[in-house]
């Protein structure tokens, strides 16, 4: 229906949000798939720790990625926003095959990377087809809108979100993680009853939304929860008070497992197709 | 510096932020300016009143446009999201040479209009030559990323400010408006601190932001502040307690008056140019 401006064309990056503590060891799925589009044993992923407050964050993911057989995986420490002009690192992060966001707190990836030339470059190499995954914080930060920090509960109640600015790969969605897990769907709906202009997407733990083309595809243990507010007819967001639960009439909502997908352009949700088998 | 997705060209129509209560009888400047870009006696001026709950609100400036010469001023009294499907209107608005948008609550702007026909007719007439003037709410919603509410004080605070998805018809403003009225500049500062990307625009009343090319200039009787957060090389909003005062390391800062322009590309602010006389 609607073309928004950041509509692709099939040359961008795989946008990759993972709703945290997906697997690493027994089978590293998600992480196995995301190798696999950059390139398999022939591709470079660049790893930025930012979020996280643990010194060896992007050392075990490095472990981990070496694990899956990619040629290179190559650590990129931005700590301070001073480190985003490091020539080194930004020749790097151009050249990888994709680029890994790990976990922590997303405000610590938006207040360092924000507005530098590092997030200018993850826009830009995503669009020309670098592919960008990030888990929990790194998935949060993706989006244009990003939920900064919110209450729990599945009600929608006026001031439960906070929203801030995030890196901007996509405006089509607004991405919650550890969904299940911490009961989130109130958050994001009233994250959605301010403007019902971008597509909810509530990702459980160890689950990713495959984005590509105008196409998310659900994979992992878990499920992805789609919010689409097109037709809302109704918010009562202009007139709640804080802690007031807050209106919604007219969304629609999928929950996707493993292979179903969601179009969001056609708005159009698909169950897993059965696999193909000769006859 | 930085090129947006979201530049423009010579062919964008201007964005003109105003910061509420201009004048509107005695020397009504900043209407009649707008007026005039829109093509004076030509111009047809498209109404929105949508954030106001008084039923005046629009019929007074279609008579304070006609005071001003316009062809015709007509108003499009959008209250309910189906109002939004009505296709008289949509042609209307289509076909005007400059839409304004009345004060009120922003929220009434952003859930009335948010993810509509109307909203995605605004952003691609603005990019093909149409424009669009706000004041007070209606300046608010313009940028992706709209200040919903917050609180006042010129001391930035975690969690004193709530920003919420706008009309996006730029990426590159923050806008706050009554500004020096009502002390915003803590908000202000608070929302760029989440990720210092957008350039910050505090308007003052009868103040306005005329947004042509890449430039902004200043128009009215008060102040325009122009807050860069470009070579910010710190803030501390990642680890900020609720109410705690948040440290920004670097920002730029640019008081315009009247005549003074800031280029959001170069990020050079200039003076007002002394009037050229003859020799």
């Amino acid at each position: 229906m609607s073309v928004h401006d950041d509509s692709a064309g099939s040359q961008r990056g795989y946008i990759i949000p993972i709703g945290g503590a997906e697997e690493r060891d027994g089978d590293p799925s998600i992480l196995k798939r995301f190798v696999e589009i950059c390139g398999g044993e022939r591709a470079h992923i660049a790893i930025i720790p930012t979020a996280s407050r643990m010194r060896d964050t992007g050392a075990r993911y490095q472990r981990t990625f070496e694990g899956l057989g990619v040629k290179r995986a190559t650590v990129l420490p931005y700590e301070q926003r001073r480190d985003c002009r490091r020539e080194d690192w930004l020749e790097t992060l151009e050249a990888a095959d994709g680029v890994f966001l790990t976990g922590g707190n997303q405000l610590r990836l938006s207040t360092t990377l924000g507005g530098t030339v590092v997030a200018r470059a993850l826009r830009r190499r995503n669009r020309e087809g670098q592919h960008i995954a990030g888990t929990s914080a790194g998935a949060a930060i993706m989006s244009e809108h990003m939920i900064a920090f919110g209450d729990e509960g599945s009600t929608p109640r006026a001031n439960s979100v906070t929203l801030a600015p995030g890196l901007g790969l996509t405006e089509r969605l607004i991405v919650d993680q550890h969904f299940r897990q911490r009961d989130r769907l109130g958050r994001l709906l009233t994250a959605l009853a301010y403007n019902p202009k971008a597509i909810g997407v509530g990702l459980d733990e160890d689950t990713a939304a495959f984005f590509g083309g105008n196409v998310i595809e659900a994979h992992g243990s878990g499920a992805l929860t789609i919010v689409d507010p097109e037709d809302v007819e109704y918010t009562s967001m202009d007139s709640s008070h804080r802690d007031d639960p807050v209106c919604i009439v007219g969304l629609r909502v999928h929950v996707l497992t493993e292979g179903a997908t969601f179009d969001v352009v056609s708005r159009i949700a698909r169950p897993p197709q059965p696999a193909t088998t000769g006859r």
